[in-house]
């Protein structure tokens, strides 16, 4: 039996929502584990990342299929091209939960640095921006979208209050560098993760709205 | 008069060039002003990112403007997809560029430190990499492409080569702390745009050849 556009299009949805709760996962995983030093879930971590790539390609190849064979209205349309470009932004996330996940690895023998504090702070506001940015995209709400993008200029803030902390750790004494610039990395890769969750919303609006609010579109 | 799906598709090619050959002076121009200590060069480097967004924003509409309009077949549909993704790639090179640019601006009334020979042994293989990404593109061959993908692993290298030493100065005296980090994040950022450059190539093998070798799929 042939199946319809509309099957089509609750299949990418389900398939969305799956990869970002796995994303979600990933995020919080990898900085629990390094925070309680827990090798084992920060390499139970590295290992969904596979899955997170394998849904990639399907919606992926789910996405073209639908345009080529139903050729849909500019909604539709713009719905397809959403969820591609949302999907790749998620596969992103799940790279930087990796990378977190890595450094935790290094980091699971060393005593902690005080950072510790603030980092889980940063993750958990920008956990809160993926799962806001994919509540926006399922309940198609360009205002709740917009609020995302807005929350950007807070993980900003944090991660420049890390910085110079981590910068001052290491200026301090040099057996904290090594420990530092890891926990550096982390919060830049933490950051980046805010920055694609600000992708998906602003591809929240696009669908919604058809228009761009890229690049200080949003008035 | 109306214009033909032809039409679209060479406007798009040569915006996609266009948007390349900006973002290939952006990259080299931000290494430059670092390494000759240019704030005049760094801040024209900055200045350039807003052509390099609307140059994106024009692509994106115009890609999603043909599919709506001409409703094309599977190659040209993938053409038009692998478009606005390395449009998008582009962007987010040119972001990277900024970082670069930035960087140089806090670096520029300090002494520098050694690996400022090495970094543009790493800017100049990033380059060839997003130069030769969009050359696959034009000449739609998929072994080239490939190819740049291999690269990746020589920047990865490079890269790592590059913390490592930096490490070492920072271990060494506190004073080149600040200095060692920004250089980090420079190197990161190229590395970053390799990432993207590789993205592209993986786009030009999905257009060419129709399959996606993303994630190990090269064989």
């Amino acid at each position: 039996m042939e199946r319809s556009l509309d099957h089509y299009l609750d299949e990418l949805r389900h398939d969305l929502l799956r990869m970002g709760g796995l994303v979600e996962e990933m995020i919080g995983g990898a900085v629990q584990a390094l925070v309680d030093r827990d090798d084992g879930l920060a390499r139970a971590v590295i290992a969904h990342d596979r899955q997170v790539d394998l849904l990639e390609k399907q919606i992926d190849e789910a996405g073209n299929t639908s345009i080529v064979r139903f050729q849909p209205a500019a909604r539709d349309l713009r719905f397809l091209v959403s969820v591609m470009k949302s999907a790749t932004d998620l596969e992103r996330m799940g790279d930087s939960a990796v990378n977190i996940a890595e450094a935790a690895l290094v980091l699971v023998g060393e005593p902690p640095l005080k950072p510790y504090i603030d980092l889980p702070r940063l993750a958990a506001l920008v956990r809160e921006m993926v799962k806001e940015s994919l509540d926006a995209f399922v309940q198609k709400d360009a205002a709740r979208a917009i609020a995302v993008c807005r929350r950007d200029d807070e993980v900003d803030g944090l991660y420049k209050q890390l910085f110079r902390e981590l910068l001052t750790y290491m200026m301090e004494d040099a057996k904290y560098i090594t420990r530092a610039l890891h926990l550096l990395l982390v919060a830049r890769n933490l950051e980046r993760i805010a920055d694609h969750a600000t992708n998906i919303a602003e591809d929240v609006v696009y669908y919604v709205e058809g228009r761009d609010i890229r690049h200080g579109g949003a008035g």
